[in-house]
């Protein structure tokens, strides 16, 4: 049996992982679409459950989600997911968040995933897997109006505005920190007047290199104009070695 | 309808939740507790959505956690929560934590909540509250084979072992410093080969204060035996007063 080409998925907006505008953390909203992404892959016999066993796995390369509101506290969200294109060494992942009732549409999300072999640490070939399948599951007629994930280009001066030490609350199921801690930080450099004026528009993030347990986050930022910011993300690793770890653009709307 | 005294609920162990070891993180699992304590007193009527219409709220006094193991990522876990005891101006609440498919037990928890009045932020009568229904409620047969939780006696030196800001991820929907958070940098204290050999046995938390956004939280530590660990977290606040927020028992196992 072949399941249907988008997965849909129902999260309840428990209380405790709100704001205190009572509204959904950007960053718990970044794990549900991760775990969406894990779900419908998984189903599809595609998922990290299998490319473990062959050693293989999914490695988040971009992220874009655009947002027009976040959902409340105790309500429910239905995030669906479908993959809309598929090359050697990519794939492209969408995503549509929804009131789980009402059919209130919050926004939408755009993501870039490769496929690595996990000993080499090599881009794997997509196409190799169950030979091809993955092409079975391609819908390219499912809109996802919102821009292409960007790479992320940053300009010229950018300022250190902070750093972050990871602990082991960063570090995710694969040993990496996680995709979305990056963000979880970044959003921790606003004081509460910020956060209870602006809320996320849209975030674009790019990433680079993986980064471990005990590495220290830098943050550096360079503004574009008031509420349009860039941010170069470089990890500081325990022997002291500096390397870019992601980019991330974040437009800001007045709440 | 009266509804049954003891509230079962759901969670899906979500891979993004799971630390490096496949195992929900224990700030997770206590994020859920919280959430069940949340849905089965608002289903019955005595829960923060209503009590903020009339200027009361739960507050956390004390939280026991004892765990034989962790559940795994992708599985199900049943949380049930039940009333054990009313008095005027306390609840003891109490948790079973088991794999929604299997019935393993991985562990129980106890915990004692106040009401205060939000204004005054004085203690509120809980047997006020619409004629003191939720004595109706209460379930004494129901075992939890764990011991009582405990106000955390701290003995004589306690050396400070870290300090964190605090940010808005920390932030709970209340505007206060999310219960669990205290806990997440607790365990964010130790290195990776820590939690690469040990888990948590058993938890005892005593919450004094409330933080807010920006405190400072010092932790000091002391080691009552090895395995056996006593915290005091000190909150600073950003005009430089320092106050008791909570004290932490901890014991660990090895996995």
């Amino acid at each position: 049996m072949t399941l249907d080409k988008i997965g849909k998925y129902e999260f309840l907006v428990e209380p405790f992982h709100c704001d205190f505008s009572q509204r959904l953390f950007v960053g718990h909203l970044g794990n549900h679409l991760l775990n969406a992404a894990d779900f419908h892959s998984n189903d599809r016999g595609f998922g990290m459950t299998y490319l473990n066993e062959i050693h293989k796995t999914w490695v988040l390369s971009r992220l874009a989600i655009e947002l027009e509101c976040l959902p409340k506290a105790y309500s429910r969200m239905n995030v669906e997911t479908w993959v809309d294109g598929v090359m050697r060494f990519f794939t492209h992942r969408n995503f549509k968040m929804a009131d789980a009732q009402t059919g209130e549409v919050y926004g939408y999300g755009r993501s870039v995933w490769a496929m690595i072999d996990t000993q080499t640490r090599q881009p794997a070939d997509i196409l190799a897997i169950k030979e091809g399948s993955i092409v079975n599951y391609v819908d390219t007629e499912k809109p996802c109006p919102i821009d292409a994930s960007s790479r992320v280009k940053m300009g010229g001066e950018a300022d250190l505005v902070g750093s972050f030490e990871t602990h082991y609350s960063d570090v995710d199921i694969n040993g990496h920190i996680n995709s979305v801690k990056y963000l979880e930080h970044l959003f921790d450099l606003m004081p509460e007047s910020w956060h209870s004026t602006y809320r996320v528009k849209r975030l674009d993030v790019a990433y680079v290199a993986e980064s471990h347990f005990g590495d220290v986050l830098h943050y550096f930022k360079e503004e574009v104009s008031p509420g349009d910011e860039l941010y170069r993300i470089v990890k500081c690793t325990p022997d002291g070695n500096t390397a870019e770890a992601c980019r991330v653009a974040v437009k800001w709307a007045e709440k």
